[in-house]
């Protein structure tokens, strides 16, 4: 548990408090599952806040990370209901953007990529949510589906408090510098190691 | 994404489909906070299964995680109206825990993890629940409160297909070693590095 001790307090001329409620960008890098699974995790801390979650997942299949979705899904619905936690949105590139559902962007996987951060810069700029979880976002960054230098300028002017959550293997250094807050997954003893399979609940 | 590839086939006489259903002994230790974070993401994917999710929080401090426990209140709620998902349990030492309730308890802490374990090894024993999260469980194993060989018996013969996750640094080497899945949080990069101070929605 943190004790609330910076190492450091810096000379920005913020007090405690706004230094406290400052937004984040937040990168899950490393080769374990972890990333989105905590991801996720922090999702949950921002959707009983009352911000509005905003899911963006960079993946080609849709078969992934169904168990987080149902759940998400249903929390949001307990908000239309009830008003606890706030609303939440899940968007897929795999099996094409929700907000477009273009046929034919499936079989080009770089626009469908650019297309999904284009929707997203334009959120950021008209603060649309309060927490994104930009899910296996590093590939398309990786293989120069998306500029890296304009995700690091968009995230780093972002207006207001908008919280920034991106996952996936390999983070490109400009965004590792940009982050505040840059969380490594390690393989201590994986089950496929010893022949074990992924399985249901677990591994989606 | 997981391949399905496993770099050995055991010969342990299993058929594929056994060993894809084979309940995991996970742990999520290291320095940085995504250890819980992660484990609770892991049981959205475990209540969108229909499992029992059992979340045992050994915490001096009923203050953290309360997001969390909010958001899997709600889905455990959700179960109860609509049968969508499991039925969720949360359960917190720092206020004496919920089947007790015991006044007193909260001045031993070493007593009250006991009990805690106790409590677990019954539910285990008796099948309760699908997916249990021990969280922060290595603390009572590393100060000697709950013996390391207990526990690790206990979960080495567990009856049926029960799933358990422990979090918390400093995982003893026994449980490392019974561990099907050792996940590592490793810090690249931290806010309070530069002054920033825990705060609402990401760090509780």
């Amino acid at each position: 548990m943190p004790q609330g001790k910076p190492a450091v307090v810096p000379d920005d001329g913020m007090t405690t408090k706004q230094r406290r409620n400052r937004p984040l960008l937040v990168v899950h890098t490393g080769v374990m599952k972890g990333k989105s699974t905590a991801a996720f995790g922090l999702a949950l801390r921002g959707w009983n806040q009352g911000w509005s979650i905003g899911v963006f997942q960079f993946v080609k299949s849709a078969k992934w990370k169904v168990g987080e979705e149902a759940a998400f899904r249903a929390l949001g619905e307990v908000h239309e209901r009830t008003g606890q936690g706030g609303p939440v949105q899940w968007h897929k590139m795999g099996e094409g953007w929700s907000w477009t559902r273009k046929p034919g962007t499936d079989s080009d996987h770089a626009a469908a990529a650019l297309e999904g951060w284009r929707e997203i810069a334009r959120r950021i700029r008209a603060e649309e949510h309060g927490l994104y979880v930009l899910d296996e976002f590093t590939y398309p960054l990786k293989w120069g589906w998306v500029d890296v230098d304009e995700v690091v300028a968009t995230l780093r002017d972002r207006p207001g408090f908008q919280h920034v959550v991106i996952t996936g293997r390999d983070a490109p250094p400009a965004l590792v510098e940009a982050a505040d807050l840059v969380v490594e997954m390690t393989k201590v003893k994986h089950p496929m190691d010893a022949g074990q399979k992924g399985q249901r609940g677990i591994e989606w």
